[in-house]
């Protein structure tokens, strides 16, 4: 490593409570920077001086407006040999820092896509995109557009028509304008523009702003354009079980509030939860440094493991350069896209279909975590910053949290003969990030395991995205969804998540993708007399392409490096990908959601390396109409010979949500995981040297032996009874 | 509720570290004893009981070798109206006490069952079974064998054979000896036999008794009879890729130890890794009574959870009455059965396949779990009363350990309106087993949460049963296993699990069992012109029988109370089971594996509720050969409509074991669950009322803050940081 500023993970004041992101830089730091490194995110004053740049390339009083100023990360041919030599404490050859910056002429529809190389402060491209071609919203936007909706005369008289309560206010949930490829005549794909799915706040309650304006759909939804925040159509919405729009009527109540926000609940809150703390007497097992400019860049170094941790627009927290006990695992590792279609096929429904990564971003949309909400214990948080829309730096405090978090038992194993039992339990990195994608949280989580595993953990939460049904469907059936309170539907909704996989298994060389299969053998006199013999079978993938589990073959996919054998037993090393099983996307192969998601069809997707394809759904995702992301990438039909180049290794994940009525007003998270595990990679458990648990050293509290009464438990009384 | 004896979980002592079970009964005890009831455990006395009342059956002098005394439950049609009752607190119909004692005449293959009514003192029935029925092993009769087989001149002339190094220790693991419907002559299987297999300590350090023997197992097989103790038959192993036995040689040295006890580790343990403790200084949340005599019974109550947990040598941990905030849910829960059939087809290993809690017993194999090591933080332990040998109670203290555990955050929601967010943590409890199974271990735990979610989750860890392989076979595939060690292969192997799920969603009456999928719509030019819709479609299921997933249909059983509707939308309430995919057993459906794994076939089984079956192998699964479990009662095809009786559904998951390289000598945990999630049960979202997370309550610490050096918290200042 570069020397670097290093910090073991200790105790501080707690962080601000408070959930605004500031948009201020400060002035210079007062700590000894770390120096420039090709996988730096890119500093505040990179920032700056990319967007500077762009803006000089054009006529002074030219408005911007920026979608995305992000770090150009450099060719692996050249980062490779970089990270090698920094990792051998071998001079490096330095290499140009680069930012891709893409951005509109504010008020128009002409998109920019430039390359800026800021260690020779030029810009090295500047291309105009389209036809067919959007940058994704934010969230200036997203507040301008419900304003300038609202304000809509014609919108205005629509909602006159419902004959609102006295008080009520309206509100807009901005969406995404999903590709279906009619062009209407009003306006066509060609346009970037947003749907309006309107709400009103809880009649009897219109000032309480955190009220949950999901309980109240209205069936108007007014589409506007973002070059002139003009509205171009206003659609009136079915609501009944069929695709009839029924003329606007005067709004039917009363329909009672569904509110989250805990003062609201009618029968108040539980009271008998007793506080459960994590404490760290010694501190935490990690430690913290930096790698780059501004310390932006993490390395984190716990139990063996070592792994940078950058952070971007577009994908939020990325891991870069995994080793664990000095093995290279992974180059990197990274959420790359999401897709979450509709069931309901009525106009404009069928439209339903966020790209959350690329339709608005996974860095902009991470939450401000705050100390004793998001996560346990002893928490070191990582902050980011990004571009606003004038191009100027934006601190993203907290974006990541850190801690340590014990996950039950490990390993045990009981001689039954002299009674002596060995107990390991296992203690979980976490890299957690939390997302607000509108009305939708995603809880994403790195967890490191003890034992070398390393898992990508989806929490969904949030609100779903309701829409209006006729108050006396209430109690049916309805073929598109559930009606989770009286007039309200929840669609039915598929959530497909693709994390792209870089791998360099004990090297960077030799990689391949291998998948496994357990099959029963025939039946045979000598072999097999009693026909319960099964084998495994090994298959290489050889050409790129979409592959899928099968349960009934228990089909595992291995990342494997066919020039290191296990010292062992001579196997190729490997670390297996324990995928969850996904049910492929139920629109048809014609329809835009199916073309757009390109990823939503297969479990695995193995592509052969290549600059610039880190993006499943392709890089520009809003009003996309496919072809560009990795199932064309695929298509290529790339030979896989490792000599070939390194396969990259795409793993789609989900669940298709069918809404229960539990799942709102707010939706009890619902967790999905993938886990890559090394599969004789180690030459024997690599966690037989976890010491064994002790009371000793976890302090455990007995809470037995006081059974004919109550016994309560002082503070601080807990560590008396154990750690003397 | 009857009147019991309530403890509010707090702090006492830390209970023993020892694993040793004590074979004593403390002689009464100082609390008041709660009154029978008839969910109870069997008592000390009535074990005793038991067993005295089947002895004055028989002539005096004769010797008993009793395998089973336990409670036999009530009818479901006295305990439903009893439990009813009580719960409303009304007068209960008091119902006679029974027990099951299954017995051999010691030294005799003569088994039998009888039930004994404890309330009337009286034998109501006393039969002798078989023949092909056996009796589960016992810990006893385990190291008897071992004896008995070691100190067999055969056996001894055969181990002269292999030359070992002088001092080596050799040790046997005695293996349920599977059916394979072959009678060879020498016996059939209508003896009750013992497979064993040899290993020896490390032959450099042969007086470590806790040494891994796994690591050098030995080509001989000995089959043992149960009833004499004599060895009958001696197999030579195949050692090579196929069957050929080779004639006994020298054994090949040296090989390497391989050992998972701390002290023997080459580099020694981590040091690195801080302590990380749970505190609940106000206590756990979680209250205890006692239902039944001798405290033995035990109703857990936490967060609106309320159940009965119970204990038998069979089960181990059963489930009773669970009820969320006062709804009926599960009349009864239990993991069922197990079966783990190996692939390797040669003689015998063929006979490999464990039943482990029909062959030995959940109960009899749990471990005596110690504060600090199989849980963390703040503990209560139950513990249980089972018969020996001699039909006397002997203790199994501490065979449930309960702990709340905070699992991150349950949901969360930002208004990016407002930017204020509401999180809210998980907090589950967790009820825990360990069973060790001579070589292995199991993990078990049912794990509750705030949403109304009920988990049971297996960790599968321990050491492979491993097997002798060619030194010069080391570095190559084998067709039936992994090899681990030099000269020691690991055996693909099946794991099944059986859960039994005793329905009453809310009430006894109309429990459904229902499937749902997800189906793309056809294309329609009016109701579907993009190709977007799809629905959802319900199929009850109307007979017994055996059912499977269909990830491509997103198949989801629930189950249903066709005569309660949700108070919103009118749906019958319902529980989700969420089942992991699962590949059946791969030995073919001629085969005894197949034949006696009666559940490992499919991943859904529901059959008509019928008095005493409870296991889904059948009672007897030692040397069983099919017929008697759950396969066949579903084959009676009944049928299924609320009107005709209540469904029981089994619900199997499992994983296919290929062996890792990585899970030598003791395995890092797999792990796998199953949840059962309600589904339009309630209202809304059951966890609204959980107060949000607060760092006032959860006194996490930050990290952050000292960036250029390093700082040590030392012990206590955690509290300061946070909780002024």
């Amino acid at each position: 490593m570069t020397a670097n500023n290093t910090t073991t993970a200790a105790a501080s004041e707690p962080a601000s409570l408070n959930q605004t992101k500031t948009a201020t830089i400060p002035n210079g730091t007062s700590r000894k920077s770390a120096p420039s490194h090709p996988l730096g995110p890119l500093t505040a004053g990179e920032i700056s001086k990319s967007s500077d740049l762009i803006r000089a390339q054009w006529p002074e009083g030219t408005k911007f407006q920026f979608k995305i100023v992000t770090l150009l990360e450099p060719p692996k041919t050249e980062l490779a040999p970089y990270l090698q030599a920094e990792r051998a404490g071998q001079p490096v050859k330095p290499i140009d820092r680069k930012s891709q910056v893409v951005y509109y002429l504010r008020n128009t529809d002409k998109l920019h896509e430039a390359v800026v190389n800021l260690s020779v402060s030029k810009v090295e491209s500047n291309v105009r995109l389209g036809p067919f071609i959007h940058a994704p919203g934010d969230g200036e936007e997203l507040v301008e557009i419900e304003k300038a909706m609202l304000a809509d005369p014609g919108v205005r008289a629509e909602i006159e028509k419902l004959k609102l309560p006295e008080g009520s206010v309206v509100v807009s949930d901005p969406w995404i304008y999903g590709s279906d490829g009619v062009h209407d005549g009003l306006f066509s794909d060609q346009k970037r523009v947003k749907q309006c799915f309107l709400y009103m706040r809880d009649p009897q309650n219109s000032k309480e702003e955190d009220g949950c304006h999901y309980a109240f759909p209205l069936p108007i939804s007014p589409v506007i354009d973002t070059v002139d925040y003009k509205v171009i159509r206003i659609d009136i919405l079915p609501t009944g079980k069929d695709s009839t729009v029924k003329p606007l009527e005067a709004w039917k109540g009363p329909v009672p509030p569904n509110e989250y926000i805990p003062e609201a609940q009618p029968n108040g809150l539980r009271t008998d939860l007793k506080p459960l703390r994590v404490v760290q007497p010694e501190g935490a097992s990690f430690t913290v440094e930096e790698y780059s400019e501004d310390g932006l860049g993490k390395v984190l170094k716990w139990q063996k493991w070592e792994f940078k941790v950058g952070f971007n627009q577009r994908e939020g927290m990325v891991l870069y350069d995994v080793h664990y006990d000095g093995n290279p695992l992974f180059y990197r590792l990274s959420l790359s896209d999401m897709a979450i279609p509709y069931a309901d096929p009525r106009h404009p429904f069928h439209k339903k279909q966020a790209f959350d990564l690329g339709d608005v971003g996974a860095g902009i949309m991470a939450n401000n975590l705050s100390l004793g909400c998001d996560c346990l214990g002893s928490i070191y948080y990582i902050s980011g910053v990004l571009a606003d829309t004038e191009g100027k730096p934006q601190d993203y405090p907290n974006v990541v949290c850190i801690h340590e978090q014990d996950s039950g038992l490990l390993w045990k194993h009981t001689n039954y003969r002299t009674n002596r039992a060995v107990a390991v339990r296992n203690r979980e990195l976490v890299l957690q990030s939390i997302l607000t994608v509108s009305n939708y949280e995603y809880i994403l989580a790195w967890n490191f395991s003890l034992a070398g595993d390393i898992t990508y953990e989806v929490r969904a939460t949030g609100i779903l995205s309701t829409q209006p049904v006729d108050l006396d469907l209430t109690k049916e059936p309805h073929p598109y969804g559930t009606v989770v309170h009286p007039g309200v539907l929840a669609a039915y909704h598929q959530h497909f998540f693709s994390l792209r996989v870089d791998p360099m298994i004990a090297g960077a060389e030799n990689q391949q993708v291998v998948y496994e299969e357990a099959l029963a053998i025939p039946r045979d006199p000598k072999e097999n007399p009693h026909g319960v013999g099964y084998t495994v079978k090994r298959t290489p993938i050889t050409t790129s392409g979409g592959y899928d589990l099968d349960t009934a073959r228990n089909r595992t996919f291995k990342l494997v490096n066919t020039g290191v054998k296990n010292s062992v037993n001579g196997a190729s090393v490997a670390y297996k990908i324990h995928v969850p099983p996904m049910q492929p996307i139920l629109a048809d192969a014609e329809s835009y959601h199916h073309r757009r998601a390109e990823f939503a069809d297969h479990s695995i997707y193995v592509t052969r390396y290549k600059e610039n394809e880190l993006f499943a759904g392709g890089y520009y995702t809003n009003q996309s109409r496919g072809g560009t992301g990795v199932r064309a990438w695929a298509a290529r039909k790339d030979d896989l010979a490792p000599s070939s180049g390194s396969p990259v290794v795409w793993v789609q994940f989900g669940i298709n949500h069918i809404p229960r009525i539990e799942d709102f007003p707010v939706m009890p998270m619902e967790m999905i995981k993938v886990t890559m595990r090394p599969a004789n990679f180690f030459d024997r458990n690599p966690a037989l040297d976890v010491p064994p648990s002790r009371q000793e050293f976890n302090c455990s509290v007995g809470l037995n032996g006081v059974v004919d009464g109550v016994a309560e438990l002082k503070v601080g009384e807990e560590g008396k009874a154990c750690c003397s």
